[in-house]
Formats: C-alpha cells, sequence, structure tokens
C-alpha cells in the first residue's frame, strides 16, 4: 500500500503550498483522493500516469478539495482518454462538473459515472475481488465524508514443501488456497492448516478530512493500518477549530489511540504555521507512530 | 502601459508551462484578464496584490482560459476581502460560479458583480475617466471576446515657460488644459496652442485570444499601440488551425499588419512545440515588431 501526498495544507494554493489531493495504491488500484486547484500538475510532477486513475473519491465540495477535478476532467478529455471514470463525491458535485463541461460545449469522450453520496452512516460505496471503500461521515461546515480503503484478505499460501510431502495433486492447490481440506493421492484427507500459511495481513487507509473532534468515527476506522487525519491546527489554536469544523495535532492523535491505529498521518495544516515540526511534537504526546503529511512525499505501508 | 504574462500556453497547464492569464496596468487601473487553472499562484509568484484587482475581464468559457477564476474569488473570500470585484465574460458565467459557491455554501462577503456579454458587434462594456474597454467579437468554437482597452486622451500639458511670459492667471490653467483659449491679466485672447502642448499619446491594447484568422477584427484594432493576438500554431499546422479555431503565427502577423498595429505579441502557444523562436521568426516574415509572451515577462509600452 502507497501513499503519495500531493497537497496537504488547507484552504488557499501558495507557491510551494498545495491543497488536499493523495494517490493511494491498494492492490493495483490507483485511487485519487480530493482534487484542490492545480491537482493535474502534481501528478504530472510525481509521474503518475493519468490513465491508471480510474476512481476518484471528493470528501466535499470547499474549494479546497475539489477545484482541480474539473480541469482534470478537460485534461483527460484533451488527452482523448477512453478509459471510464468514475467520480464519488456529495451530491450537487454532478451538476456542478457538468455545467462547466456545456458551457465549454466539450463533452467528455470517455464515460463519466457519478456515484453522488447523500448517506449519513458508514456506507460501501466501491467493491471488487481486491477492495472495498467505506465512507467515514464526518463533522465539518458541510456535507463531507471521510473513505476506508480495505484490501480484502487474500488467499491462503501453499506450504510448497508440505504438501508436496502430503502428496498433494496440483490440481486441488486452488481449493487448498481458499483454506478447504482436500484428499491426497493416497485417498487421505489433509487438514489445510498443516499445508498453508494464512494470507498476507489485509491493509487499510482511513482517509479523514476534513472534521471537527468527532469519536463517531472510531468504530469505523478502529485497528486501521493508517489513519490520515486533518491536524489544521495547533492545540494554541483549538479555539479555533470547532467553529471552522477542523482539528488539533492533538485531537488526531486522541482519535488515533482510541481507534488503535497503526499509523497516523497528519496533514490540510493553516498555512499560518512556518514549521511543521510542532505538529509532530504535539500528536506524540498522544500517540506514538505520528507521520507528516509533506508535498511530493510517498509512504510505503 | 504594462502588460505582465501569468500564461501563455493553451489547453493543460503543465509543471512549466500555464494556461492563460494576464495582468494589464494601464492608468492606475489593474485588469486581469483570462484566468485558467492556477492564475493565483501566478499572481503571488508575480507580487501583484490581490486587492487592487476590481475588474476581470473571462474571453470564453474553455477551461484554460477560466478554470482558475472560481478559486481566486474562494481565496478573495478567505482573505476577508471587502472590495467589489467585476466579472466580465460571456452568458452562463454567473450561473457557473454561484453554484459552486452555493455547493461550498461559501457565499463571498464582498460584492461580486457580473457584466455577461451576449453581443456579437463591438461594445463598450467599461468606462470611466481615465479608459474604455470595448469588447472584440472573435471566431472561435464558442463564444468569445477580445477586449480593447483604450486610454482616453489626457489633459492638453502647460508649456509653464510660455504661460507666465504670455501672463496667464492661475485660475485659468485648468481651462487651458482642457484645450480652451483664454484671456490673460492684460484682457488680450490668448491662443491655447501657443501656451500648451499636446498630451501624452492614448495607448490602447488589443486581446485577441483565441481565434482563426477573422479579417472582421480589423477595424476594431486599427493603430492599437499592442496587438496580442493568438498563435497556438505554426504555419506548418495550418490545418489545424480553422478547424480549432485558432491561428498561426503568420496569420496573427497579417492581421498585426492589415490594422497596422504598433506592437504585436504572441501567445497561446501549443505544448507541442518545444522553442518559441519559430513563432517569432514566421511572425518577422510579415511583421516587424514582434514580440514574444512568455510566463513571468512584463513588458512596458
Amino acid at each position: 500500500m502507497k501513499l503519495t501526498i500531493l497537497g496537504c495544507h488547507s484552504a488557499t494554493p501558495r507557491v510551494n503550498t498545495h491543497p488536499t489531493a493523495q494517490v493511494l495504491e491498494i492492490n493495483n488500484h490507483i485511487f485519487l483522493i480530493d482534487c484542490g486547484e492545480g491537482t493535474q500538475v502534481r501528478l504530472r510532477e510525481n509521474k503518475i500516469k493519468f490513465n491508471r486513475i480510474k476512481h476518484i473519491f471528493i470528501s466535499h465540495l470547499h474549494g479546497d478539495h475539489v477545484y482541480g477535478l474539473i480541469g482534470l476532467i478537460s485534461t483527460f478529455r484533451l488527452l482523448t482518454r477512453k478509459t471510464e471514470l468514475h467520480i464519488y463525491g456529495p451530491k450537487g458535485i454532478k451538476e456542478m462538473l457538468t455545467i462547466q463541461l456545456k458551457l465549454a460545449d466539450s463533452w467528455t469522450n470517455f464515460p463519466l459515472l457519478f456515484h453522488e453520496l447523500t448517506e449519513k452512516t458508514s456506507t460501501l460505496i466501491f467493491e471488487d475481488q481486491s477492495v472495498e471503500v467505506h465512507t467515514i461521515p464526518l463533522q465539518h461546515r458541510i456535507y463531507t465524508n471521510g473513505f476506508l480503503f480495505k484490501e480484502k484478505e487474500g488467499e491462503r499460501k501453499l506450504d510448497i514443501n508440505a504438501v508436496r510431502k502430503a502428496k498433494i495433486d496440483m490440481a486441488y492447490y486452488q481449493k487448498l488456497k481458499q483454506g478447504f481440506d482436500v484428499e491426497n493421492t493416497e485417498g487421505k484427507r489433509i487438514k489445510n492448516s498443516s499445508v498453508t500459511k494464512p494470507p498476507n495481513t489485509a491493509k487499510s487507509y482511513a482517509y479523514c478530512s476534513d472534521t471537527s473532534y468527532f469519536e463517531a468515527i472510531i468504530p469505523i476506522i478502529k485497528e486501521a493500518t493508517v489513519l490520515y487525519h486533518e491536524a489544521t491546527f495547533l492545540e494554541q489554536h483549538e479555539n479555533l477549530a470547532l467553529p471552522t469544523g477542523h482539528s488539533t495535532a492533538k485531537q488526531a492523535a486522541r482519535i488515533a489511540l482510541k481507534a488503535n491505529v497503526g499509523n497516523l498521518v497528519l496533514g490540510h495544516y493553516s498555512t499560518r504555521y512556518h514549521s511543521l515540526s510542532s505538529f509532530k511534537e504535539e500528536a506524540e504526546m498522544i500517540f506514538n507512530n505520528v507521520l507528516l503529511a509533506q508535498e511530493g512525499k510517498t509512504f510505503s505501508f
């Protein structure tokens, strides 16, 4: 699982800080999460192939999370994309984008499929053989979802020496991977666990931006491998956090602790702070495994 | 008159090339002309004060000319702008922007005034004591206007030695500047031209992007101090120009020659070309005073 930060600052794009956008690589999928202004240029900078992006998840319709989307779609069109593109985001996103395509008289030449969200409880919005995506309803000034990306548990792994020793025919290998007991060439029943090993642990990534401190998300993100939680402010500005629907680094860490996640990645920093190290220090007072999102940085988990 | 090029490439923003946006300083006005994605970052890079921009002119609703506008307006809002902002652009621009502000639940806290254009002949759209702005209807794939920015002729200049010698009371200086003859302290009628000099020549800037070769603009832009004319292609790709509603460098030069303008600035280059010098060479075969728009470049006229 690989996470690339394209932008991790709040509010307005500046020369060296960019609004929110991330790319998650998980089980051969490339998911784009949020799409602030300039995201298409960040994708180029980070050499992420446009055609591999088939699913874009938009948390909410504030500009710093979505104003780069129409430009990205237009660029896909100009590059004569054929691949279909799925957009998941709050109700209204379809109207917002289609009015702009209509006024430019520039309909896409690839299928553009909208999945508009209105649910206020966690909902399964994407699923295939290897991955599930669930919403994480957040508490912000407008309707906002985080997203939980979960690998599905893979197949069991053959202990090939044990398999051969137990004289099992190759025709049964797939059954073994699926966890079944099988008969060997001598008609003897072989217990699955004696010839296979457990699958790799299924990883998960919980993306939570933007939100005030909101304990209702804890059961949804429980035990996630990685939690990205916004930390717009430091504790010294906690008074600003609640009215603006944002969190402090300490609050993010408190959520990480209570949800017992593996790692916490902080981001969505207010541009009022000139150094990011205070965010890490503050969060580490509560939770151990704290990482700082930074533009252009890639994390592997 | 000062022209700063924020972006001068066509189609899609890239790491080092930006879609169309320009800033024209003329008689103390700062006019923003077109606003492709990322324009707000370019304004910061070029240290142009956001608050001095009170009028934005949008030629047409293709993304590379307008997708930076919603982000710029949002940033103005976040910076608690109070100054009113006038947007001039094709009908539809108001709906396109307001739907996005509505979905973000982020109405501006400053007056946002739309001047939607539908006329197909050149129209006066802005006027004050020192400047006029007229549309230049262009020929493109969708409804598109260029803009002609014209200084108004200023006051005549006093030849202060001649004025004193002619014994004219200071009370009459303003009348002299306005071109009237006056009486001197001895009751003698003094001819205006004997004590004043002509005003500075009124300058003008004609902005024409995007358009195919279109001679109908010539009477409108005649004798302009500076013509910016798009040159998306070189002559070798002339076959692409007409169907896409664009021009070649040579066609731009032909318009400059026929309109007898002072200077021709080329821009809106297709990103297929790796060097810009061919644009200049091609245009100079037809017209003498050719300049190349380049990101971050400022021209003074």
